[in-house]
């Protein structure tokens, strides 16, 4: 292959990094979660080392449940910035990467989240991302006036109709309404802005908006669609989906079923990048690596780690944690409990090794291994067409992102996989990706 | 006087200036308010000067209604920046300025607001402010689901719950709450982490906040109470109040009655800084200032101007513009018209004047002079116990900024009425006010 497709890379750093005991890692500064500088080095060190964007998940509250007790003030889960105004702050200290922030369509008006992005992608000349969510905990309903969760349907209801005002209100002004001749004392063409009017069932939202289209006609749409109505979603509108499958068949599937779905929606296979996330344990020999992962299972503690298992298999305190992990006796639970089960069977998991395994990267797919052997894993991804990119979430920040680039890149880099320069000052030009037209404009 | 008072400034920057025709004026770029350079350059000017604080007023929506036809393309009160992103924006560009942004209660969720403010006065290292308003357009209702605007006192209502639940959600993590002890595995103490649990008449909200107590305590609370119920609010909870009297006499009855509130809620007289906004029109003579003032009105395209006057008056397009201002003939906009009537008739305005001198600043209070003029206005008002400082709302952005510093600070400088250097990092500290306790700390 003398010119091999280019990965795509995006880092997520969210709280200390994906490990649940990040913050206790020897390298770790434990309260720079709350601190601008250690944002600013994670953005500074990507965008130096040419990746496409930083990216920011979220949810609008915290479970303060203490399953089992003791767990709750063991993690790290419970200390952050907001993204938006975290990820505005990183746009004045930083030129080319990408800024991808989270916000629920379930807790959120569609006016502000598109004035607010708009106003980012033009304070960033160009680099904002919106990562639609429709968030799932109860946590966050009670932050919110209800007393429990938006059922599943009305909630990707109202995120579609969500998806098409924002879009409808990133419209509001052509490209060339504003003239701004001084002469004649014309600051716009009327015929330019374009009020919305939109009613449907879930919002009523006038417009216009009090921002000039974006530098990049609109911002990035980043998705995680696993379920129907998500993948119906992403298929719509997203540039970019976050997808979750933890080996390469799953992918491979994930993958196919959202591409094909572009088409009905008048969509080429390329105008839409799929992510996976990846939580890597590098090492320069594989021994390094794995070390670095025991390193790291070994301060998690029991509270904290049982604590991964409960929701799924209740309260596991009472059994040896070396020993094999018991079948529940509640049927209830049972059935929730059947892939962490499974996942424990297959591979012969005592209670501590599938806390660990889970603990590693927030439950999403973990890889250990040398450069080489990532990079392998990454080529194999792509080339079988399970994935265009990686989003990379490093057990520890900053740790595992100088490590990627001080390892991983180089070899990347050799095969031909990644860039060495930014093709444009967007994220859009960055993603390769077109800009999208003006519903008004002829 | 050895000691004068010291008097606070802000600086007002939204849109291009606070005169209409600003965007006209030949210093001006008039795309810079869609552009990060200008905002970046005034907040360091005024953090040179080391003043208190910039601002930003805010909308949620666009007056779209062309009246009379052909104003609105005339108008610059179009394109913005979103506040939030903005100052935070900013807060990585600066160290010291106080950055206050506008958020409505009306169409805001407290547990939003909070956790945005809270980031960033981290984010800012302690120079957050959030200006408190419940919004008044029917502009923006119709963003918003609503047909109409939401009625006054149920709007005033809903005001003071939200800013009780937003300093309730700033108090979830005491100061010395996260111990971050990576021996024992402890990153916080659970006791000094406490749960809302607010239910009240407008709003459920349960908390915490996944942010730790922020450098201020929390950001400063700023209004500009005007009416009864905003008055309360003021006198319960804001640090700052932006009032808008425009004589002086206005001004020491504002002051007076609101610094009397305070006791009544437990606060000294001077945990409250009154700061009435001023339009100023600096030269170095007086004939100079008086010429950029007339420079500034020959800006004012009838069209424009006439739109000021039209939703108090009606359509005044059929009259002489250099004539005197009529009596509206329908009684219904008499009665709305009576003020501006008024000021005409006492000043002789016509109707071009009469637009000008709404067109100069907004509606709000302006001031024509030399810098000895300016600040002796500014101390008079200070020592008649009508103003703590002023939030200036510049004509010209930079323009009426640069002026400002070059000319009106020296003035006061050499008076003893301003700082020549900040206190400490936080606009807390720069303001000269004391830490608020958390309501759960011992």
């Amino acid at each position: 292959m003398s010119n091999p497709k280019q990965i795509s890379l995006g880092v997520s750093m969210r709280y200390l990094g994906y490990h649940a005991a990040a913050w206790r890692h020897p390298s770790a500064d434990p309260d720079a979660a709350s601190r601008f500088s250690h944002y600013r080095y994670i953005a500074q060190t990507a965008e130096a080392a040419k990746m496409d964007m930083v990216f920011l998940a979220d949810g609008v509250g915290m479970r303060t449940k203490d399953e089992p007790p003791g767990a709750l003030r063991r993690s790290h889960q419970t200390l952050e910035l907001e993204p938006l105004t975290l990820l505005a702050a990183l746009s004045s200290v930083t030129s080319r990467i990408g800024l991808v922030a989270t916000a629920s369509t379930t807790y959120n008006e569609p006016y502000h989240i598109a004035r607010k992005w708009a106003s980012l992608d033009h304070l960033s000349g160009g680099r904002a991302g919106w990562n639609i969510v429709t968030s799932w905990s109860e946590a966050e309903a009670h932050n919110f006036n209800r007393d429990r969760h938006m059922e599943y349907d009305l909630r990707y209801e109202r995120a579609a109709e969500f998806v098409e005002v924002v879009k409808g209100l990133w419209d509001s002004w052509e490209a060339d309404a504003p003239v701004f001749d001084k002469q004649s004392g014309i600051l716009f063409d009327q015929s330019k802005l374009h009020v919305l009017n939109h009613v449907g069932k879930h919002f009523k939202v006038k417009g216009p908006l009090t921002i000039k289209r974006t530098p990049q006609g609109r911002p990035i749409l980043v998705q995680a669609g696993a379920a129907e109505q998500g993948l119906e979603i992403a298929a719509r509108s997203a540039d970019v989906v976050y997808a979750a499958p933890h080996d390469l068949a799953a992918g491979k599937a994930y993958y196919a079923n959202l591409k094909d779905r572009l088409a009905t929606h008048g969509r080429e296979r390329d105008s839409l990048k799929i992510m996976p996330g990846v939580t890597l344990f590098i090492g320069r020999t594989r021994q390094e690596a794995q070390d670095q992962y025991d390193l790291l299972a070994s301060l998690v503690e029991p509270e904290l780690g049982l604590s991964y298992l409960y929701a799924q298999m209740g309260d596991l305190s009472g059994y040896p944690l070396d020993g094999p992990v018991p079948e529940p006796s509640n049927p209830q639970v049972r059935s929730l409990a059947r892939g962490l089960l499974a996942l424990a069977r297959r591979d012969n998991l005592t209670i501590r090794q599938l806390y660990g395994t889970i603990a590693a990267g927030f439950g999403g797919r973990t890889f250990i291994g040398t450069p080489k052997d990532i990079v392998d894993d990454m080529q194999e991804w792509v080339e079988a067409e399970a994935a265009d990119g990686f989003n990379l979430c490093p057990p520890v920040l900053p740790l595992g992102l100088d490590q990627f680039v001080e390892l991983v890149l180089p070899e990347m880099r050799a095969r031909g996989l990644f860039r060495t320069d930014y093709a444009g000052p967007t994220l859009r030009e960055t993603l390769g990706l077109t800009p999208p037209p003006n519903r008004y404009a002829p």
